[in-house]
């Protein structure tokens, strides 16, 4: 799979559809987008590896010289889809997001690896280890910073295509959001930008909306405020207390992270400045 | 129709259930809510005038004992629904919202009287006029507040049950929110309180949303902060510019005025603080 | 909890509200409607236990009288909420709505028990087990009546308020209808009445529809044609294989399911000929 | 604008965009699909006319070559996005689709011509004169084969890129549906193949449904079944008689045709037997 940015001009596609044409790529899916404020093409290709008399190695190293031309130097990526995705979930007390992303790889439809689940409280540990997963207790008190090492060196030995902040109630420093750029991901329980911070459902009952949602995003040292991947609401009504808007908006929530969290492991999020191109 | 509040304690639906079959009254429609957090009862009730011995004049008399004795001396009302409803139309130039409302009541769904649409420009007046509504051109120039009586003027010689603001894009100074308060209606084009004030949708579209939206919410002082009467949004994505934007929040922005309007009109909808119950 | 049914009338909510009043009874929540086609009235009102100066029995004994005054001799039922609320689950491969629920039972959203889990395969015997539930394991090979009788076996020791078919995939004897009438709970994968019957994925690709769904319903002797309780649907386009729809779909089937088992569990149900009162 | 499919092949994407890019076209819009049931491949490609060396004729004439050469005689063709798109609208006596239409064409959403307007009625003709629009009352009474005629003369004189039947009640025959195959655009006010034919509502009301619909499809001789462009829902509830229903579901209707007629008119819909891909 290539995904692959530079400034607009004519013959971009023609250029690499030729290229993988000679190469006797079978393009299996093809997406492109520019956006007419930056005036940046973007693209995404999948390819069939058994159509290429080469590996993904060759095809970095062929492609390489066409995204030079196009005056992409490093906006661009080769992925193999063959490789298992690895993830790694943090989590707090708050199990709905953690149960619904276990049941998914249980049952095969999330089709990738979860080496291991950390948690600041152990609540959600007998229910992730009984899929057969590893579970991490690592204690917040009043040493933060040591706590965060921790949870780094926990996550960063499996080197994993995502870090998905599961409903983990913790900010990330600084540090962190720059080592994980682009793979760490927050399910934020309101549709952002209303409710940034603490107890949106509260904030969101006060203020008497009548829609409740949520939002997956890339985390940046930015509170609440990184690259938006997938947003949805679900209505909600005077009868409803904030117990009740916290219970329908789990269901917005879990769904609203498994979609952003699909959709970046299958490579269809490109970020541009602080929007998402989602192919 | 009776719409009322009071503190809530034992016996409240009793005693107006009582008071109401005692005169024979048939309950076409009836709503009930207690807002835990404040403790305060509300209800709806809709009588067929012809099932009462007396008309609303009279039953207001009577009422008035009973609410009284259950604490409530003036948050109630009763209101003929027989009476048509006068709403005016506040405008600009951006017609999505006027051309559905008047076809509307053109094609007697929506069933009340326009006597007036006024507008800062004269962009609409001939559509309204087609529709056999008179159109007043009120030209907002340097001399705000002398626009503003003059719009005041027009509006309160029809003492409209709703003065709706269909995308009118002036801000309404303090006096007025006042005179008009639980009258006044505005549709605001962002799922507030994200996106409060000028351009929305560039708001909306640099953060990078998956969603925009709009809201129907009572005029109060304080800018686009009032009472939501209703919410809804529509999806856009990566592909959409400001302009595709604009275009389909104004589907949105349409029926979310026309069916908070209804509601309003239908005396559906009560204000408790800033919040609104919806029956 | 009082769920009441009888021919519309003056005075009914008056004889209601005013017998309760009289017991001191405190009315949390309480619902009302009119069926205008076929003049029925409908009435929940959920009533503090601790407001009564009798227990459960004795509010039945003393409503008896109040519902034979109105002509509903056995439209009606008092519950108690206090007691929890047994649900059995049936299930056959698919796991995505066991996995939603018992997620939901163990995080304590849905506060119920489940003391039996029946499968007609054992894929999901691991998962069940290790939530501490029992899993039975009831083969369906060429004698269907019998294995059906050792489901009924199963199920019917516990008494259970709800009968869940989580995508049990077997289409229930008429006997069993009628033993679990207004308990058994289906989740059908598609906005019925479109593509009833096997395979609706499918059917719905082939007619190109650009929305799939999934409803819940009370299970009768006609085949996905029972009373419908909840429905929702998703998007999707013409880049989503069959597969694809049956996993966007399988999100829209957990959380309707799940609703709408809610509701039936906390007596918002009432049903009247093939329709639903949803309070 | 270019749109084409052929049998699904490699380099399929390299001959077009090598064939465009040689002209110097610089494209604006790209979209593929590859329906993997039936190995077809699908493409839209938008073009600046100022980037290319010749008009659309010529080009044309030069990109028949390149079609033939990937197996596509006559699926593809080339429109001038120029050219003023010129829509007539069939209606009957309701009007909400119609006011919807004109107040979009009005305020220069929908940038198109309507040169006719023609009802079986005439209680539409005020507004749409007022519209500036003729309007023809074409009655229907024993006679149906030469009101038709009548109507198909009306139509075919404006050569229109879509005749939209706006709530138009009645069936076209099969030689119309013939004659405007691809062009002719309906809007059912149901989520077909739900409620398929009369009263789609009342049969709505029926079934005790929780969500109505409405489908925007082109009409082909088989009724309600022709290949679907657009369809969207909206929540009712027990609360919600027939009337209300249908006073719903017009929102849902309006806003549906408007899209799928808009994106018909910006060739966006491809049809293969009875699917659509919408780029």
């Amino acid at each position: 799979m290539i995904t692959f940015g530079c400034p607009d001009r004519t013959g971009i596609v023609a250029r690499i559809a030729s290229f993988l044409a000679e190469a006797g790529g079978w393009i299996v899916e093809a997406a492109y987008h520019t956006d007419p404020d930056t005036g940046w093409f973007f693209t995404r290709q999948v390819v069939r590896a058994d159509s290429l008399p080469f590996d993904a190695e060759e095809l970095r190293a062929r492609f390489a010289g066409v995204a030079r031309s196009l005056g992409a130097d490093t906006d661009w990526r080769i992925d193999d889809t063959g490789e298992r995705r690895r993830v790694v979930l943090l989590v707090s007390k708050e199990g709905h997001c953690l149960y619904d992303l276990l049941g998914r790889v249980a049952s095969g439809e999330l089709d990738v690896d979860v080496p291991a689940v950390i948690g600041n409280h152990d609540v959600l540990a007998d229910i992730t280890r009984a899929h057969g997963i590893p579970f991490h207790h690592v204690p917040f008190g009043a040493d933060k910073a040591a706590a965060f090492a921790e949870v780094a060196k926990l996550v960063d030995e499996h080197d994993p295509h995502a870090v998905v902040l599961a409903r983990f109630m913790q900010i990330l420093p600084p540090e962190l959001c720059r080592a994980w750029a682009g793979r760490a991901i927050n399910i934020h329980h309101s549709f952002l930008p209303s409710f940034i911070g603490a107890r949106p459902y509260h904030q969101a009952y006060a203020r008497g909306v009548k829609l409740v949602g949520a939002t997956c995003h890339y985390v940046t040292a930015d509170l609440d405020a990184g690259p938006i991947i997938e947003q949805d609401v679900i209505r909600v009504d005077h009868g409803d207390t904030v117990a009740d808007m916290v219970r329908k908006g789990r269901d917005i929530e879990k769904v609203t992270l498994a979609r952003g969290l699909r959709w970046h492991l299958e490579g269809r999020v490109l970020v541009h400045g602080n929007r998402t191109v989602v192919f």
